[in-house]
């Protein structure tokens, strides 16, 4: 591998302008050599923005460029599989967004081609690099708190996402509560084995008009005994809340509080802190990390931390949440994971 | 009724002492006239403390007595039932510690019993009285959180129970989560539809040689749509924790933290608060509070704050929540509300 | 002593309501069998409240009765040093409010009558019996933070009072700082050497009016070294504020957080927690141990925990520092103390 | 003005590289040219890891390529007055560390010449950035709490700084304090009329063989009549302490906590978090957005936001509180600000 870097972005949106930034201006052994996408306009802009030479609607161009060493993929959730599957065939190390792909039918595709083109590919689950999550990783690792016996993790977002958004979410579950069911997983340093949850529609009419859901509470159990419990809502009523708590034999880690300042505030009506209000500022060190952590996992070749087997059963615990809640029982994971 | 309450105690270990006290020293309208205990010595011992003149191993004694205005009934659970009937049969107000019985059944009879004789039952599910619980309550009726949406109780106790309370605690669910069943459903203002359950053990081979769970997280739909989520343990590995969160369409309500007193520590090894050990002592201030309120309730002629058919409810959700384990399915409670 | 301890109370407005309480509710070993006080409605409605036999306008009346063992004085400032002085002549043992007398003079007086007596004398500090000053002075001698070397005390009300009590009040140094002086010195465990303060008008123009003012910070200067910092309102704008960080060689210990319930709010403004707002609530259980400690020391033959000299420091440093204002220089606490 | 700056850096110990690496990597429009100290193995060193041209231990280098815009000057606190004048001769815009210089003297001659030149002076006290710092500002401007009354300033380090480090140092106030006086004059929007302090070696005794004191408690009065206090340590026995206080007239506003990570962990020992071990750590993020404001404010031909009359003020603030260790009163500040 040489030394220096040469990696090309799918897509200039939300996610797009934040890993092309980390890999333009946080990543001194990488350069952004092409950004791809549909709307050309705007991967001109960002081209333009971060002094990257090449903007083409065309991946073919990537792809045919020997000289292009990495792709990370930002791209929408339905490009996802050929994009992985193409970048495999050309010996390209692969970052993706979350979800890997948006079934697990092309999951299992996308992740044979990689493994069949021995090159890498590291999944957006951006909590495994968060400040908060990885020192309470340590700390577990260390058993600090003895054995992980029970995980409750909670995520939900300020307001819904544009009604437009919804059709290509994946709904809830794919979207959403993926995060959580990768991040009680790997907390719990085990795997799931059965899941339960009840989904509600009590936040927008827009949720249930796309056959989605927009509030959910899952129940896991996993293969060791420990249990862990999610939930979600996609709209809290005040800021971002991402919180984990850990409860082992010996003690608890509380992961996450929802300051975006060190302000307290005291008056007639009370002491007030502020709130993180949204996820690109939560998790901004996260994102950052994670490029970092993948240029660090090709140019010093090692696994990437975050593996395509960890956005395959994170997925299929999403369809078997899915199922739960289809069906009005407790699902095996097992059963889509074959 | 008489201006002055003439007061009776069933039972004189951990609870019958907590409430005799209160009777006794607390309660400047009401008079603490004998202690009924089968252990006499325990009994002899408390009236002695208090200078109740009356202890005695038999019920009879007190039933028999006309100017007994009420009793409250801290015996073994075992024995609440027969108690509850026979209070009823005789006129006397009735105050009884959770749960009102062991099962549905004498539950059904000893309601039936009270609701016969026209006195009041009330049921010690003490949250109804914590100052925090009080005021999330208050700002949930006053809509400062829109509607009630989603709610996590959590409960946990610092160190399992002594071996030989297990065969009488009438398990995880009737003995521990049945706090967190009226809690939820007080809380959330709505009836319970459904439950699942996971339950596990995890803590101490003790509790599943008694035919016990030491862990649980219970999943509740209400008949509104909205959702909770309960986790229970036997065993934290840290202090008593009795947390709630209440997340309503404009807003959220945390209840409850765990320090003892206002202090922190900051040393080398970081910032340390420290945490309540035990639940007499969380909710210390709540079990002087429901007593007061049931002798308020009589010489006022109101009715009481938490009724038979509270206990009642959140007894049939702690069965529905032993059927769905049972059963490995989610389960309707009115089945066992018939 | 007899085993059951007879107390009168002198004062029935806020503070002899207050103790009036502790002493008739929750002071098994103790029976309060008169009030006295100047407004003898007030006198006789308290005691109609706590079932006292006696309420009487004359001092006297207390002085002459040798049945009488004790003596709580919640009178006015004005009239505390008359009162300790006949207390102590007429062998009671005497609890009295803070501040001993309004000024040094009299203190000394007062103190010589006590020691010549050979009496108890408590002065009403009622911060050495608070749960988190209590284990902060625990830890600071158990050596958790090394050597006391540096504190931090804070207070201030939620608002001023009433103008007709500025001119009876003795000013912001002897009626509010003087808990200050008293806490940092305890918590020193040092005496203090010599006082700098600085005054301000900035609350409110009654308190210029009234020769006082209303804002103040204060350095101390122990013998041993170590260094307080005090400051001072009469009006904080939102709740009673009242904290202390001790700072030591190894560590430090915060006491003191404003939260009245544990609840935390989450509104789009960000998350809110209450503050309490008044001493009495804040104090509540201080203000009742202080008193059962006061009795116990008589019927333990113990010396009562905090001495005369206690209080007699306290007001030499209140006196230093208005001569620090005066004189517009460090001043020495001994030349109040000969 | 160039639209894209050349910068040079005097100084390649702690904050030379903390400032080189923030105009190397983080401010776009702007380029690290050149390297200059008495350490030339230090300056090549940083030199190379940023891909900096030139690395010099001779300033006229710098103060003859007219080709160089601006300099940062992040040298010992003794070269700081001399290059400040050379850099204004030569027509450089100037970033200067803390303190501008180490007296009053040469303080007044290096702005005098910076006035001549026309050019600009910003001086590092990066609270004036930081994240809390700016908030709280913004908040008091928008008058949340009124008007502002009272500050509390704490800064201690976590450890001793090494002894080689002292004779340089200026002393406590004029290294360290100097940053709560320019932060307390900046929260108060009033200038400092009289200062009183106690200074006290209980830290170590190389302070004290070194002609310093390591503790020290300050009051400080205000032209407009408000009060603050300000307490400083070189050794906290736990991390890096560094709040604020500031009370008004409707509320107050508490700046900063201590917390590394948001993580919470509960044991049998408490609930304990970790807290901020290092300045560098604490405040990463206003080192940089100092400097990039620097950037700014040359491109946009505004005036720097933290001027070199702050720092003069700053300045005279430390000496009047060693007159007033020395002089045992409390000192004007107009005595050392003529």
């Amino acid at each position: 591998m040489a030394s220096h870097l040469r990696v090309a972005l799918f897509g200039a949106g939300r996610m797009g302008k934040r890993h092309g930034r980390t890999i333009a201006l946080e990543c001194p052994k990488a350069t952004l050599v092409a950004i791809c996408g549909p709307d050309l306009a705007a991967a001109e802009a960002l081209a333009s923005e971060l002094g990257v030479p090449l903007a083409t609607p065309d991946p073919a161009t990537i792809f045919d460029d020997s000289s292009v060493d990495a792709v990370v993929i930002a791209a929408s959730t339905s490009a996802h599989a050929q994009l992985i599957i193409e970048a495999a065939r050309s010996s390209k190390e692969i970052f993706c967004e979350k979800p890997v792909t948006s079934d697990l039918v092309t999951t299992k595709e996308a992740i044979a081609a990689v493994d069949q083109a021995g090159v890498r590919l590291q999944v957006g689950f951006q909590r495994r690099f968060d400040k908060g999550c990885v020192a309470a990783k340590e700390r577990i690792e260390r058993q600090e708190i003895g054995r992980v016996e029970m995980i409750r993790d909670t995520m939900r977002d300020p307001s819904p996402p544009p009604p437009e958004y919804l059709p290509t979410s994946g709904g809830l579950f794919r979207d959403m509560s993926i995060h959580n069911f990768d991040n009680v997983r790997w907390m719990a340093g085990d795997e799931p084995e059965q899941v339960f949850a009840f989904g509600a529609n009590l936040v927008d009419p827009i949720f249930e008009a796309a056959g989605d859901i927009d509030s959910s509470v899952v129940s896991i159990r996993f293969r060791g005994g420990g249990l862990a419990l999610i939930d979600n809502s996609r709209r809290s009523g005040f800021g971002y809340d991402v919180r984990t708590e850990i409860f082992g034999s010996e003690g608890a880690l509380f992961v996450g509080y929802s300051r975006e300042t060190p302000i307290l505030h005291f008056s007639d009506r009370g002491v007030t802190s502020d709130h993180v209000h949204w996820f690109l500022e939560r998790f901004d060190d996260a994102f950052v990390k994670e490029i970092q952590s993948f240029v660090a996992s090709i140019q010093n070749d090692t696994e990437p931390s975050v593996a395509g087997r960890d956005g395959h059963v994170a997925m299929a615990m999403a369809v078997a949440a899915e199922a739960s809640i289809r069906e009005a029982k407790p699902v095996d994971i097992d059963r889509f994971l074959v």
